[in-house]
């Protein structure tokens, strides 16, 4: 990405918007290399993500003249922040945790992990031997309420991008995921919406499903009801108890979360509703 | 299967159990080949599949013994029908149903469609073509009752081994499915427990969802609720229509139901309680 | 697509192109609805993929301009025949065919099936039953320039627009394929280029390995060497023998030919050298 | 694992074997709770792996016994170690090796790495952060057999039971791997037998594959021929540039050697031939 122009749109459709969009570009002297656009035909939306070859001589011109080009209302985006910075609420659970770590620590995860925070402190020995900052913030004896704030003051002062939820297993107020709108990523430890709720491979398990699913996808104010951002599954037998359940759904989830987060780092996730475009 | 016996035992689970089989297979001059085991250690319930080398001089007379060596209550199969006869219910859509019947046609199915039944008329031509009986039984102003009776009815001098829902959209009653346990096969348009019941592609479109599944499964009292055979996916994603969805899903439901009917179809399933052990 | 306008293009690649192909377009009054577009980059070459809301006025005069719009030697096509022809090459082995025939049978092919052709009679009688003409032309005591010749001459009167090679297991000569250029689809039985040329599955068996393959490919001069158009795996084990792989395999080849017939006939896949840009 | 007592067994086939077994080991009081057993026919070897409730009172007393019992040449083993002990030998990339060492510091990889070797010391800091000796045995300016001694020399101490050859890019001498028979498992970055030898990326996206595969396989003689444990895949396409595919590659090179060291770890694969039993 160093030496491209990365632009993302998404307004009201309307015709001719790809040629407003490429002219304006071409007039910046960009030439575009890759262009994935897409129409919610039902909800009259139009969502665009270029790549332009070489760097554009001013980010906020471009900006302007596109906005100024396009419906009324259009969200344009022109390079975004190209290290974006995490911070990781934990619970006990390490499989996702470790995933995401050793990427930041290689420099292939894309991005930063400024912090961890975990309502326990079972992760703090292996955060730390990264030399990334390990917050311990108990729930316990505390409302929701103080709890949040504690966290919500725990992580201010490293405004993170996006606050990724590897396996903490505590619900997020309406209050504190406004803090953060549309930057949250939840694992949801089923495929979504099977087995909504506590104990997903327990209920899988008494079901006696063939697949064990995970999901990632971005918390609002419903539970395990947000914009899925990726999902896969793993094939399961009779033979599996509730715990080899429990095992490959954590490799599932795993490596589900590191799509989405994969995904999400490159820019090419646009949250439109409650679904995501995802220009892979 | 031509020179084999094949047995199906379940029983309580009991200490020397592999022996006491082993052994009484072994009197009667068989060799085992394959012996797939499983015991379910919260039931307490022992299931085996035994593939022998050669015919057994008396089946009946194995089955005996057998089942005298076993604990009380034990289910003993040896050699079940081997050309099993399957009836198909439809409705109007055909891709499970072209696909059985071109496995029947060329000799792949392992087992014999010995009629297909519908509500409406509109897969007798393509059924008739292979010289197999189509029977259209109309549900239309009739009660649940009369349209199940006429159903059995049409069914009752095929004398099937299994019944085969390819596609049939109408709820069956548990009376009727009393007259086939464990022998009513249904393919679900979802990844079951997700989108229970009508319109799921629908449903799966307005929640956003990465992939689309199937489940092939036994019926029985409650709805979408039997025992699962086989379940498989299908990647989706934000471009996909509803009825991009739909004809995602017909190709993986086509391809769950024929491989749940292969499973079933060479003794391979076995339903305990609300589940299967499968010897795949 | 009834009331669509699709637009194929490739040509050298050059700076503003996207601005070029969109203005043209939108001077004609027609509003892009999807757009797929690929640079590669190494080779310099532009590709993209255009489905526009409503009908052009003059498809020609549309061609006409976006050609001369684009730099010189450009590629450019206007809404290809929707209702495409298929020719059918088959020797004995009836999956793929039954595949293809059930769903021209039913309209969900989305092409037309004109003729089969096959060196052995075998699938004469199934594929008559759907009134398609059926053609046996032996391969012996005949050159293979006598036998190609006679299948020539056989679908000439057809004028297919492609010819699928469902397993027809006779290598043609590089004087037959030259008169199909790009438009002869072979689906071939293993992961290419692994298992290269005759009995793959028993090399499989003998190298043990734990995936079973297949490909769909265009046919060029060298043998299994054709532009890739889609491949899929099942997973298979140690207790799988030769003929259970061939069985898993055939059910690969079904689902990969298909797939790659329904991404042809949909206009999604380019040739380029001796790849494919696929649109899916 | 902790009250059971694992028996794996393979020799000639004969009538009886299970009976004899069975028999055996309800002799010594113990129940079997899964049994898996596997005939090459072909070969007329026979493979059982036995998993009993409860300790064996006396190990070797059983496996005397089985011996005694089974025809000659029967290779008979009674709870192998649990903690196995894996060295690992690396050059620069790290995605195989930090998972390995995450799963061991979180004890979720059922064994020990008891030290990590590298011809490059780019991973010294990573492993050393886990505690585990990091020894750097450059490759430069030494002949292959000095160079193999030194490694040789610097796993002896730690006795390891597998080598774990994490993406080690030299190629091993027929007298190294004599040292390890059946003790060295690699992951080649291809789906095996495709693309064998150097850059394989780059030959997949020369010849336009839309699967990516990597293979899991203990070390013989021959390059690349060893018998596979484990294979997986992941879809590409045209877009994908070599670093695209090398990235998707490595994705699976880490699962599937995560997969086949378990399999291993938990004395689910027999070597036969060429060949593995795998009992999943």
């Amino acid at each position: 990405m160093t030496n491209q122009t990365l632009i993302l749109i998404q307004c009201r459709d309307a015709v001719g918007l790809v040629a407003l969009i490429a002219n304006t570009v071409a007039e910046h002297q960009l030439n575009i290399v890759t262009m994935r656009e897409y129409v919610d035909e039902a909800a009259n939306r139009f969502y665009v993500r270029i790549v332009c070859a070489g760097k554009a001589n001013d980010n906020e011109q471009l900006a302007y003249d596109l906005t100024a080009a396009l419906p009324q209302g259009a969200t344009v985006t022109v390079n975004p922040p190209q290290q974006k910075r995490l911070a990781v609420l934990v619970t006990k659970e390490h499989h996702c945790l470790g995933d995401i770590i050793v990427r930041h620590f290689f420099g292939t995860l894309g991005a930063e992990v400024c912090c961890v925070a975990g309502n326990y402190n079972d992760l703090s020995t292996f955060t730390k031997r990264f030399g990334i900052p390990f917050h311990h913030v108990s729930h316990e004896g505390k409302s929701k309420e103080q709890f949040e704030a504690e966290i919500a003051h725990t992580l201010e002062p490293y405004q993170p991008d996006y606050v990724v939820l590897a396996k903490f297993m505590r619900i997020l107020s309406p209050e504190f995921v406004a803090r953060y709108p549309g930057r949250i990523i939840n694992i949801h430890h089923s495929f979504l919406p099977a087995f909504i709720g506590a104990n997903p491979y327990k209920q899988a398990h008494a079901r006696g499903v063939k697949l064990i699913g995970a999901t990632a996808h971005f918390v609002t104010n419903d539970l395990d009801e947000g914009p899925i951002i990726a999902q896969d599954i793993k094939p399961v037998n009779h033979s599996h108890t509730v715990k080899d359940m429990v095992r490959a759904g954590k490799e599932v989830e795993k490596s589900v979360l590191s799509k989405a987060l994969a995904l999400v780092i490159e820019d090419r996730v646009i949250i439109t509703g409650n679904k995501t475009v995802v220009f892979e």
